[in-house]
């Protein structure tokens, strides 16, 4: 499959991305960028002062001189800008970034031992306790994140360095980890390894990297004491001192096996790069029970522990989920990683059954908390990414310091920018599926390209007025085949739809949420219209924080108020019966996007409450007023003020 | 001014205390009673194991080997349990607990140090530090529960081997607190000893002491490094290492002078103990500006930042005031001992104003969070006392590990249960106040006893059927004076009221809540009947949490709804135009209380939400179920379940 997304919504990301956010975090990785550091919550321990991950590899390769400085994973810093840039460069072809690559490469190749390994906390500060401290040393983490640069840098460029780097680095695994005598039988504490060996396996076809990963995902949880037992071990061999921290197992899933899972427990964005490989090991393993497992975290996550915009993780501490039903909007965590990984998890689990109730999720993901992750500008970043906000809260609520009413530039622990570069440059690989004779469309944004099908190959274009309005149309030509079928997803949020083939409208029941044609002809032009309409969603009623409050939501955008629009205490307005109407802006502060506007009502503080914080209950006095909704993606780029999503509902 | 009380209410209180805590809390202190000992919150830092108070004492007499063991405060944990023993004694006079305070004050005895000083842990683990960490060291702190446990005993028994003790304290501390050259010029972290030293003044008559506390008061924040400096002192001079942990000035009130605070900021006990010493010494020595500084922090707190069941600190981070209308219901601290200061303050702003809006506060406190933070059966005990609960987020959502859904029986830090004690014990001063010519009466339970005024002395009796229902009679008798005035608090609670004084009905305009009779009699009786219906409460419209909810009251009860009676989610329930009925209960599993009765209605979970979270919004199924509410004060004393102060209501 090879596609190319020419559309104007997302181009404008992918030319920030290009010309704004590599170039920026290249500087913050060598710490040549003028900027503050912010820790994304009040914390003593969170590095802030620089990134310093360039200079630990030059540190590590022997060029310079020093200790380590930042987490222990801030390697993969380096490795997600690699992905971004690889990714950036297979959109639009630079010799610049290029070279600023293969200098990355070099340092990266020149810092990894001989045996294969690279960790450059542990290459430096503390050889001798390589791979023996897994609860919490990422050092798999970190060789996932070099997989997949690795994976993305060759199918960018042709050039094999980094597969031959990473190829080593899992000898070097390999050599060390499995349930033989004398090795290492356990995983890393943080999941990432196994959905990489997953890609490095889709371009070497070694099965070999199958077996690794399904070996990493299954001894996960099978001795819940093991990350302990390690400890345990370096204090009698004498390579470390006491005392042990208490390690929480259900904050890296490893409290059971990975099979019996049937929650969505601990640390958000761990869960779902672990549910993501799983899928996807499945998928090639035809391992129905993993599958199936995958099928009960998934049923979980988004029936009971999802917030409306795709956000996960309903607590800072651990950044974790919670409880089934409980998702407060202001003290949440909803990482913009925790979504990006999300979007892994469904893009693999259709790889198993094209239903749309994974690809609504996939989109519900993208166009709401991960582009929310990053400013109109491209140059600043939430790493939480909340539902309702005050700042006097963010400053003066201790239990709230995790959240940011503005974009910060960069964090001590910079997962997320790169993350989000990494994943939008890729996006042609989530618009469609294939399987022998079909083709699914899972995403509406103008692309063209080619699918291979067994027995031939289609070439399909897609020119849409989304996500603006609900036309798309697709063009179709076969190459070599007579027939195949087109799968379209009739998004949840479309309340009626219209299909037009060869002039005639498409009848037809839905499949799992998608409409399927038969396409027979060698060129077929595809009309579809989506109904766009305002919607206004409803909690389950166990959703405490969401109780008589509706979210409104136009295509796949969430939206919101902010203070900017709609004025302070915006807890006190009501949406009423009144209308939803739509008004597009072309050129706003917030770029090209339509408003949703309504005549709601606002509570009065009336003149009784001077100085009083309860009096006798009267009915409450209200005025008409509008209200302004803008989409959930574009909040904090102007002033800084109060957001909400969820609004109060006047029955 | 010497009071009896003989309510049958409080009685029960008292016997608790003297047969249950008393002797219990003994046992703690003593490390003899086989108890788990709860953490307040997940902390691996908090001292669990044991209390080992007595220990500590008797280690510092050198009567024992061994360790300092708990917080740097447990002294005070023994001083506490004195003045509560002190104030059971003189309710209920018994020797064996006279022998067992005596046993007490000897160790306390041996263990003073020479020049004065006593505090076990740096008298055991770090003598070279008195005085010299004065943020942390709670020094001054324990010094004024001692000299508070000094003044009690002295009354209740006429000893004064505690007053010697104290005395000698006191002088240690002038011998090295003041703005002289070579002193430290400095109060302590946590405030304390301001308010003692004025009940030492109140016996014994040396102003030196009013004017230690005022500088206490006065050298506060005056310089807002002064804690910092200290610490840095102490590396130069060798006597620690750094690094210096960050000092939060506002935490302990010492961000800018007393004088100039105009907000409730920090640790909401301390501020409260602090003010509470500042509207005593404004009274003592007259100190106008300082009481208008009182105002200003009094307003602050109970016109922004005060639970309607009196209950303070919005945060657990800092166990702190946040900003004003931040009063979340399921996440605050609302210590039992920080509505106890309140109580402490109000009294003392009693001696300046009668003015209902203080000893309505007093009342609320008293009546509710106060004594939620003890069990009906006198042996487990509240620190924190949440609005509203579930058992569910307490064990699940790591941000609410500091609610409990039920009262542990002691805690690592110890300080609510014996403070619960000495309070309840020292009712009788609350009740009334006095001054030249009147009497003023604050709170309305059954009692007897006599009040000095300038010229002579009233004996004065009440008999009530408060807290049940709204009926007092007050029997006067003067003795060598020919008229007073007596003043009645009118509770805000009371809608209507009626006044008989000698078959008359009392015509007349309430002064700041109260209203006055003037007695000229030998021989008074009043009766009194104030209208005790259940009252609907609502929030000021930024208090987020509470939007669209009504509290309901019955005299000084707040009231609450609990799962055992109403069935699970609560939040579902709400109040409709009904009416409130009152069901009085002889012999509930929760006492002799009343409860309130009501058909309301409960949203219903209809099946289509089955593995739904979000769907497109429609008027919501309710359907009629029957609310019970009861007194807040006897929750979590059945099951453990869920609980809710704030409940919908339905216009």
């Amino acid at each position: 499959m090879s596609i190319k997304v020419n559309d104007k919504f997302w181009e404008r990301y992918f030319k920030l991305i290009r010309d704004e956010m590599i170039p920026y975090q290249w500087n913050v990785l060598h710490d040549q960028e003028n900027i503050t550091i912010d820790k994304e919550r009040d914390d003593e321990n969170i590095p802030s002062e620089k990134s310093h991950a360039i200079q630990n590899l030059k540190i590590a390769a022997g060029l310079a001189e020093g200790d380590h400085y930042g987490w222990l994973f801030q390697d993969s810093d380096v490795y997600k800008w690699l992905e971004a840039a690889s990714n950036s460069y297979a959109i639009h072809p630079d010799e610049k970034l290029l070279s600023m690559m293969d200098e990355v490469i070099s340092l990266i190749e020149a810092a990894q031992d001989e045996d294969g390994y690279i960790s450059t906390y542990y290459q430096i500060n503390n050889p001798k306790l390589k791979f023996r401290r897994l609860f919490e040393s990422h050092e798999l983490y970190c060789a996932g994140h070099l997989i997949e640069a690795a994976v993305a840098h060759y199918k960018a460029t042709g050039s094999e360095r980094l597969i031959t780097v990473s190829n080593q680095f899992v000898q070097c695994i390999k050599n060390h980890f499995g349930d033989e005598e004398g090795k290492i039988n356990g995983a890393d504490g943080h999941q990432e390894i196994e959905l990489a060996l997953v890609k490095l396996y889709e371009v070497t076809k070694d099965e070999s990297l199958l077996e690794l990963s399904a070996y990493f995902l299954e001894v996960r949880g099978q001795d819940p004491d093991f990350y302990k037992k390690q400890l345990e071990e370096n204090i009698e061999n004498g390579l470390s001192q006491g005392p042990i921290p208490t390690i929480n197992n259900e904050y890296h899933q490893s409290h059971q096996p990975v099979m019996e899972q049937e929650e969505a427990v601990g640390h958000a964005v761990r869960l779902v790069y672990m549910a993501a490989a799983m899928a996807d090991v499945a998928y090639y393993l035809n391992n129905e029970k993993m599958y199936e497992a995958c099928k009960k975290i998934w049923k979980n996550i988004v029936t009971k522990r999802m917030y409306i915009t795709g956000g996960i993780g309903s607590t800072v501490h651990g950044e974790a989920f919670t409880y089934d039903y409980d998702l407060p909007n202001d003290t949440m965590y909803c990482e913009t990683c925790a979504s990006i990984g999300m979007m892994f998890f469904a893009k693999n689990m259709l790889k198993h059954e094209t239903d749309a109730s994974y690809s609504d999720i996939l989109e519900r993901c993208l166009y709401n908390t991960v582009i929310s992750g990053v400013a109109l500008d491209g140059k600043h970043f939430f790493y939480v990414n909340p539902l309702e906000v005050q700042p006097e809260a963010c400053q003066k609520d201790p239990g709230k310091s995790h959240v940011k009413a503005t974009r910060p530039s960069w964090f001590g622990c910079a997962c997320c920018p790169p993350n989000i570069a990494r994943t939008l440059t890729s996006l042609d690989q989530y618009i469609y599926s294939s399987n022998e004779d079909s083709v699914f469309a899972h995403l509406f944004m103008d692309n063209e390209g080619e699918i291979n099908l067994d027995k031939g190959t289609v070439a399909i274009r897609q020119e849409t007025t989304m996500p603006y309005s609900g036309n798309v149309r697709f063009y179709l030509e076969l190459d070599n085949i007579n027939k195949m079928r087109l799968g379209i997803r009739i998004p949840s949020w479309a309340e009626d739809f219209q299909i037009i083939k060869d002039g005639k409208e498409v009848e037809g029941k839905l499949d799992r949420g998608y409409l399927y044609l038969e396409i027979s002809k060698r060129q077929t032009v595809i009309d579809v219209h989506f109904e766009m309409k305002a919607i206004q969603w409803a909690s389950h009623p166990l959703v405490r924080g969401n109780q008589g409050k509706v979210a409104l939501q136009r295509g796949p955008f969430v939206y919101c108020l902010e203070e900017e629009d709609n004025g302070e205490n915006l807890h006190l307005n009501s949406i009423t019966n009144q209308q939803v109407t739509e008004k597009p802006v072309g050129d706003s502060a917030l770029g090209d996007i339509v408003l949703l506007e309504t005549i709601g009502q606002k509570e009065k503080i009336t003149k009784e409450w001077n100085e009083r914080l309860y009096q006798k209950y009267a009915t409450k006095e209200v005025e008409q007023t509008q209200l302004t909704f803008i989409p959930y993606y574009t909040w904090a780029n102007r002033s800084s003020g109060q957001m909400q999503v969820w609004v109060n509902k006047k029955e």
